[in-house]
């Protein structure tokens, strides 16, 4: 079952967040959907993978980052 | 032999170019050593790997990048 999986990820443009959106739409087959919010350093991705897989793919990026929490329901 | 391959590399703060830099020390391995440039958008590379093949780690950052050139030589 999809779950909502939340990570701090450290981006100072929108750059650095147009880069994660990137990397994340490369995988959008796995998931379902995401929220990438710059202001608040979060990144939110509802998906079928575990949590170090997302949060793999997320440093694939070069940024900092680390899992936050984990929860069922909507973004 | 070692080739210099030169990209653009569309980066707008620091964390754009710490970014890439992080992502290509993890293969400096095979990376003999390499420069980014936030101010010109460049990124410059020494290695024996084809453009092509840097080209991809380049494009694992999510950023939009373009080979420019490869030459003989020092960075």
């Amino acid at each position: 079952m999809a779950q909502v999986h939340k990570y701090r990820v450290k981006m100072t443009c929108e750059g650095c967040s147009g880069a994660v959106e990137k990397v994340l739409n490369k995988h959008k087959d796995k998931i379902e959907t995401f929220n990438v919010n710059l202001a608040e350093q979060q990144v939110k991705v509802r998906t079928n993978l575990p949590a170090d897989e997302v949060l793999e793919i997320i440093k694939k990026t070069g940024k900092e980052t680390e899992h936050i929490s984990s929860s069922q329901g909507d973004l």
